[in-house]
């Protein structure tokens, strides 16, 4: 990666069993996979993944769909919030916002994304999407996502 | 459509060949006919369209992708700016953020777009996407866009 | 008002004081009658209110402050997301964004704010900013903000 | 500052005399004067301020106003990307989005801004809103700001 920002901060989740949640999820997220993207670094509240930019991920003009670009900021916002909340809650996608800085045309996309404030209702998260170009890396969009924590409804049940 | 909210404000096209010039970009639009998305009506500022949610443009729980909701919210915020810029211009997605507002689980989804507010430098415009499950219709996200208008260079070139 | 853009969509209060509430509410928010804001239409799920924009509220150019702007903003979509949640809830805004359309230098603000999505944890909603000059008026910004309800914490209580 | 997440990536002004036209600007900034927001650190696409919150600046629950957090997260932004255009180009607010994290109600609040993306038109900015109590600071808010640059019309006549 010849241009990373600055890392988040970290937090530490408190289950356990996140990253085999994770996985078991992500085998089941069928346009994640029809697209293409794998997760690449997997960690409390902070995700990282890539795709092969595939002629049908792209617009007319051979740049990457902005549309595929927010499908993996959503992916990698989202997986990062879902990574710090309990092992029976998950978390709903409330508000998604995409800042475009410049298109990406390269070979691979690469994302990532954290959580920069966790909450009980909801974790503000942010994400990077990186255009790879051979030996180069560009950040050409920036993710905000505020992810809803859904708690497991039987939760007073299972506490008992 | 069961529910559909108030009709935007309408704006008028100095472009007269506006549809053709729509139809020739997606003709070329290969992730927007790889998910199915088709327009079904054109207007000056005004876009809509819808595509038969197939299983691979789900989530791990058969609910609507976010990711495919921020793509049709894209294409029809984006084509409805298109059709208020010059015959030589071109728009590019500046900000794209969507709210979700309940998942979306039935047959097809079904999106509109609109300019809110032209301007010589950004178009700012909104989107509704719906669900729709057999007669009826939900709104399930709305869009907010700003897309930055690109002039051609040539423009002076093409005045004399 | 000359330029009015299409009514939203009504929602009905469950709360019969919900006019009190607000009343009593504006009558301790500093920074709203500080900076002269005074409602001018009460209904559930949607608010208008307006002020004389004195030289204090402005730029160095003599345009309206950005500031201000978002505070009338925040005013109108927080008092109508209020408007709808029970006697013993509270709103928050956990986001709220402002496009600007244009500059404002009239005599006056007048600013309406409304509930597009009620939900059980956040209300979404939408707000316009116009610029009066005189007898005309013009819409100078838009915004969206994310409200989220506290629920009334000894509610359970409450029901018995 | 007890908590302060990491420095963003720092750019190099085109124009020497920025730090002036900073302090030409402020000081008919009516509205920022008037809140008492004062700049403590100025540098190319990074700025820093703060204000100390009187009783008008706050709620009627003593916590500081949304409308007071958009309002320094404005000038912070947008005075960052004002230190990065040309000595005759100047910048207005095209989309600010805030995401309020925790309530203020300290004694102080502090900003931060800095350009993340700086463009021929568009400038994309971050910032920062901290509560401070006492020897404690708390981010309580985070600023996402589109910033337009408007470029002198007469930029040819100098040139030549």
């Amino acid at each position: 990666m010849s241009q990373k920002f600055p890392a988040p901060i970290k937090y530490v989740s408190k289950n356990p069993a996140f990253r085999d949640l994770i996985n078991d999820k992500i085998s089941r997220q069928y346009f994640m996979n029809h697209i293409g993207f794998h997760l690449t670094h997997v960690e409390d509240g902070y995700i990282e993944g890539s795709a092969i930019m595939e002629p049908f991920l792209r617009q007319q003009d051979g740049n990457f769909h902005g549309g595929v670009i927010a499908t993996v900021a959503d992916l990698v916002t989202g997986l990062a919030a879902f990574s710090l909340v309990g092992p029976h809650d998950r978390v709903v996608t409330s508000d998604l916002k995409i800042s475009y800085f410049s298109p990406g045309y390269g070979d691979h996309i690469f994302a990532r994304g954290w959580v920069l404030k966790p909450g009980k209702r909801l974790h503000y998260c942010e994400g990077e999407i990186y255009d790879i170009r051979g030996e180069e890396s560009f950040l050409i969009a920036k993710a905000y996502a505020i992810m809803a924590v859904i708690e497991d409804k039987n939760k007073e049940i299972f506490k008992k």
